[in-house]
C-alpha cells in the first residue's frame, strides 16, 4: 500500500478492455442480439431480455453505505467496485450496480466519478462525459415538457395554468449558476409571457427519479403522464399527460431506459444507470438495472447516495418498497480519517488527529450500525477503506470497538489491489448473506400520514426530538393527502454531513430539532420531497473549474479528468 | 405511381435492416475494429481510418440543389437519397452525404426529415430522435462555454469581459420561444451578474458550424478556441482561448466529430454528420462526412440546404473553398407544383395552378440553372420530383423549356420507385460527372474586402441593383477587417423563399436592395454572418404540435413521426 500509484485516468487508459458483448454474453449468458452496443465496451440491455427473466430466482442483493460523508469522501464506490471484483475472485458471481455520474460537476471540482485507483468501472472518460446519451435523453424530456407548458400558455392556456404557480423547470447537464433564477419569455408577444423560471442540474430533474423508479416502457409513461407541473388558477394540479406531453417524453426516453453495461478493471461486469440526487431525490441506480442484475448474478453489489441515514433510508423506503426487492446486507464504509473527522479532528491539523478523535468519531459509526441492524433490518459488515497513513494502533482500536458491539469489522485495500484487496469483505458479505438474517422491513406504513412519515424518519433515523414546520407546509401536505397523494413515501432533502440539519455538528447528535421548510410533490416518481435545509439543485464553478484542465490530443486521448 | 404509399415511418419500419458494421465493411472495405457502434445499425467511422485514406484518390462529388424553395417542399433530400441508390444500381459504388436533423423540430411541424417515401435513410426514428448524440455533445460544449463565461465574471472577471457586449448565447434542442430573450443571474450575488441573454436552438450554435468545416481533431480544438464570445470594455474581442474552454470543449466533441454511417433503403451506405442551419450558417453536412466519402466511394451524393441562390452558395464559397473539394455536377430539383407556385399560383386554390403559371414559374428555374452553370461552373442536371397530379402537357412543358436552354431534364420518380425511380437521373449524373465539364471557381477572391464579398453575392447570384448598410455595420466590419478578419469568406442570412430579400417575390425577381441589418463575427467557424431581413435561430412550437401525437407503445415501437 505504500507503493506510489498512477492517477486514476492514468490506470483506467493503461488497461487492456475486454470487448463487452462477447464478454457479456459469456460471463451472463445474454444472446448478443439482446445487447445493442455503443462504442465496443459499452452496451445496453434490451427491456425484452430484461422481461424475459422474470420468473428466474433472484440474486443475493448488498447495499454498500456508508458513515456520514465528510469533505475528503470515504470511498463507497471504490467500494462498491472492489467488494464485486472481490466477490467474483472468490467464486460468486457478481454484478455491480452504480449510479452515472453527472456531466456538470466534471467541469467544476470533481473531475470523474467511477471508482477509484483500481477498482474502478471503465471506459472512465466515456462514463464520465456523454456515456450512452441517457442524461441528453432526459435533459430533452424534462425541456419538451417545459417547452409545451410555455407553448400551451401562448397558444390560449385552455387549462388555465396560473403562470405564478409552474412548478417545472427546464434543466441541463453543467454547473451554471446563472441559470439558477432567470426571467423568461421576455421581448414582446411573440416570445410568450414574461415568467420567472429557473434551470436545475439534469441529476435534479423529476424525469431523472422517473426513469430509475419505472420497471417497463408501460410504467415510465405512466409516471411521466402523472408528472404535476403546477396549478390551474383555482388550485388544480395539471399534468404532463394534460398537455399530451407523455408520449414524447417517452419515446425521447426509450433507449435511456435500458440499463448499461460495463466492466470494471478486474473484466467483471456493471450496470451503470441513472443517476438522481440523492437529496430531493432517492440517489439510486435504476430499478430496471437492479432487477436485472439480480435475475443475471447470484449478488449483485450496489450503493445509494451519502450515508446509512440518508441513501439507505431512501434505498429501503423508496426504492425497494415501490420495487419489491429485498436486499440481503449492508456493508457499512468509514476511513480512520473520517472517523477522526467526526470525534472532531481538522482536517488542516494533522496533529489533531490522535487515538482520542478518534475513540470520540466511533459514535457515528455506531449509530450507523444501529439504524442498519434495527431500523433496516439487515446484517451489517463495517469496511475500512484503508490508506497508507493508517497506523496499526488505529486499526486495532476500530477493530476492538466493532468486536464489542458485535460486528463485523474487515479491511479493505481494492484502492491499491483491486478485488484481490476486498476478498475478505467478499467472504465476510456472502456469510452475511447465507445467514439468512436479513428482515427487510420498512420504517413507516404507506398509510399513515405524510407528517407522519417525515417524523418517523426524523425521530427514529435522525434521532430528532421534534419535526417543525410552517403552516403552510402543513396545509400544502393536507392538500396533497386530499388529492389522493397519502400514500406516497417521503424523501427527506437535508445536508448529508450531520443527522441533523446543521452541517457542522459531526459524530451522533441527538435531540435536535428537523424544520421543514418546503415540500414538493414528485407525483411522477411517486414521492414527497421535504426541504430540511438549504439544497441547491443547480452548483456552480469554482473559480479554477476542471473543465480549464481537461483536454484532448490530436489522437482522442483525453487528459485532466481527476 | 398511382398506387396508395404507405407514410414515411410505416415504410421505414416494414424495411428489414442489414447490421450495419459488416455491411460497411464488405462493401466499403473499412475495418471492422475502424467502425464504432452505435446499436446494430448505426456506427461511427474513426477520425484514424479517415486520416489512413488521404492517399487515395477523390470520387466524384454531386451536388442535389433546388429552385427557390416554396412552402410544401421539392423533395431535396429525397432526391438526395434516390439518386444515390438510383447510381448503385446502376453500378457506381456511390455513398450519400446528408445533414443531421435537428430534434427540436420534429416535436414541432415536421415530423422527420431523413428522406421520404421508398428514398429514405434508416433507422429513421433514431436519425430523427437522439441518433449517435453528436447534437447533444455539441449543445454541451456550447453550453460549457457559456458557463465558463459568466463564472469568470462571477470571480472578478480578470479578462474584463464587458457584460454588455457578449454574444455567446446558451443553446438547447427544442423549439422553445420562452428562451429567446431572457435575464439571468437574478436572485442576489450568489448567482452572478444578471444580464440580458438568450437561447439558440442548437443547429444555430457557432460550435455546429465549426464541427462540420473543421478537418481533424487538432483543427476543431483551433476553431473553438478562436471563437470570440464578447468583447472587452475597451472593444478587444475575447476569444474561448483565453478562458481556457477549448480543451474540454473538444474533449466533449471528440467522438461527435467521427461521422456516422447508415443505410438506405436500398441498402446503400450514407454518412449523416452535421446539421448547420442554412442561414446564419452555410447549411451543408461536415467535411470529416464528405472528404471520408469521396475516399470510400466513386460517387458521392450530397445536398445543400435551401435553394442554389443560398445553399450551393455557400456550399461552393464556404464549404469548397475551405475544405479543397471539386465538386463536378449538380442536380437541381423541381416540381411541377413548385414551379405553379413561383408562376403566382395559389397552393388554396387548385384551378390556379395551370400551364401558364407553370409557364412564368419557370423563370425561377432559369435563373438558377445560369447561376450554377455561369458562377459555379458546374454541368447542371434539373430532376423532376413526380407527384401523381402531374399531367403529360405540364411534363411535356418543362422538357420543351429545358431542351431550349440546352439543359438535361430527367423525370425522377424515387418517392414511389426507390433507386429505380431514379436509374435515368442517375445516367445523367454520371454522364455529367464523366464530361469533365467541371470548373468550379469561387464567387470571389479571400483578398476582396468583407464588404465587396457581399455585394459580389447579391449582385452576380441575387441580381440586386445594390447592397445597403447602416453606417454601423459598415464600421463593424472594417473593425473586423482591422482585426485579422477580412480574408474570411461571408455567410448570408436572408429569406430562401426569394431571391430578394422579401419572401412574397416569387419566381426571378431582379433589381432589388438588399440590406444589410447586421453582420456576426463567426471567428471559429471562419466566416462573417450578413443578416439580411428576420432570422429566427430560436423556432416555436405550433398550437397543436407533433410532439402531442409522438408515441411509443410497450413494446418500443415509435409512432408520430410524420
Amino acid at each position: 500500500m505504500l507503493r506510489p500509484q498512477p492517477s486514476d485516468i492514468e490506470i483506467a487508459q493503461a488497461a487492456t478492455l475486454q470487448k463487452l458483448i462477447p464478454l457479456a454474453s459469456r460471463r451472463l449468458g445474454i444472446p448478443e442480439d439482446e445487447l445493442s452496443p455503443y462504442g465496443h465496451y459499452k452496451a445496453k440491455l434490451s427491456l425484452q431480455h430484461i422481461a424475459s427473466l422474470k420468473a428466474r430466482p433472484n440474486g443475493h442483493l448488498v447495499l454498500v453505505t456508508a458513515i456520514t460523508p465528510t469533505p475528503p469522501g470515504e470511498g463507497k464506490t471504490t467500494t462498491t467496485v472492489g467488494l464485486g471484483d472481490g466477490l467474483n475472485l472468490i467464486g460468486k458471481n457478481t454484478i455491480i450496480c452504480l449510479r452515472e455520474p453527472s456531466l456538470g460537476p466534471c467541469f467544476g471540482m470533481k473531475g470523474g466519478a467511477a471508482g477509484g485507483g483500481h477498482a474502478q468501472v471503465v471506459p472512465m472518460e466515456d462514463i464520465n462525459l456523454h456515456f450512452t446519451g441517457d442524461f441528453h435523453a432526459i435533459a430533452l424530456a424534462n425541456n419538451l415538457l417545459a417547452a409545451l407548458i410555455d407553448n400551451h400558455i401562448h397558444h390560449g392556456n385552455a387549462l388555465e395554468i396560473d403562470q405564478r404557480r409552474i412548478s417545472w423547470k427546464r434543466v441541463v447537464d453543467m454547473n451554471d449558476r446563472a441559470l439558477r433564477d432567470i426571467v423568461v419569455a421576455l421581448g414582446g408577444p411573440g416570445n410568450g409571457y414574461p415568467r420567472q423560471d429557473g434551470f436545475d442540474i439534469v441529476v435534479a430533474s423529476e424525469v431523472m427519479a422517473i426513469l430509475c423508479l419505472a420497471n417497463s416502457l408501460t410504467d415510465l409513461k405512466r409516471r411521466l403522464g402523472s408528472i404535476v407541473i403546477g396549478y390551474t388558477s383555482d388550485n388544480q394540479p395539471v399534468t404532463a399527460c394534460q398537455l399530451q406531453a407523455d408520449g414524447a417524453m417517452a419515446a425521447l426516453l426509450k433507449d435511456a431506459l435500458a440499463p448499461n453495461l460495463v466492466q470494471t478493471l478486474g473484466g467483471n461486469l456493471a450496470f451503470i444507470h441513472g443517476g438522481p440526487f440523492a437529496n430531493i431525490a432517492h440517489g439510486c441506480n435504476s430499478v430496471m438495472a437492479t432487477q436485472a442484475a439480480l435475475k443475471l448474478a447470484d449478488y449483485v453489489v450496489t450503493e445509494a447516495g451519502f450515508g446509512a441515514d440518508l441513501g439507505a433510508e431512501k434505498f429501503i423506503d423508496i426504492k425497494c418498497r415501490k420495487a419489491g426487492l429485498r436486499p440481503s446486507a449492508a456493508v457499512l464504509v468509514a476511513t480512520v480519517r473520517a472517523l477522526q473527522y467526526h470525534g472532531g479532528a481538522d482536517p488542516k491539523l494533522a496533529s489533531s488527529a490522535t487515538l482520542n478523535t478518534l475513540r470520540k468519531g466511533l459514535a457515528n459509526l455506531d449509530r450507523h450500525v444501529e439504524n442498519v441492524r434495527t431500523h433496516y433490518g439487515l446484517p451489517c459488515i463495517v469496511s475500512i477503506n484503508r490508506f497508507s497513513s493508517d497506523t496499526p494502533d488505529e486499526i486495532a482500536l476500530i477493530e476492538a470497538h466493532c468486536a464489542a458491539l458485535d460486528v463485523r469489522c474487515v479491511l479493505a485495500t481494492h484502492w491499491s489491489d483491486g478485488g484481490a484487496g476486498a476478498q475478505d469483505l467478499a467472504h465476510a458479505v456472502v456469510a452475511a448473506c447465507e445467514s439468512g438474517a436479513a428482515q427487510t422491513g420498512f420504517l413507516y406504513d404507506d398509510n399513515l400520514g405524510l407528517l407522519d412519515k417525515i417524523r418517523t424518519v426524523a425521530t427514529k433515523i435522525y434521532r430528532a426530538a421534534e419535526v417543525t414546520a410552517d403552516p403552510k407546509v402543513l396545509s400544502q401536505l393536507s392538500e396533497w393527502e386530499a388529492l389522493g397523494y397519502r400514500h406516497l413515501p417521503v424523501c427527506i432533502a437535508k445536508t448529508q454531513y450531520s443527522f441533523s440539519t446543521d452541517p457542522k455538528l459531526r459524530a451522533a447528535p441527538s435531540g435536535h430539532t428537523l424544520n421543514v421548510r418546503e415540500v414538493r410533490l414528485a407525483a411522477g416518481a411517486e414521492f414527497i420531497v421535504a426541504v430540511c435545509g438549504d439544497i441547491m439543485t443547480m452548483p456552480g464553478l469554482p473559480k479554477a473549474p476542471s473543465a480549464q484542465r481537461i483536454d484532448v490530443d490530436g489522437q482522442g486521448r483525453i487528459s485532466g479528468l481527476f
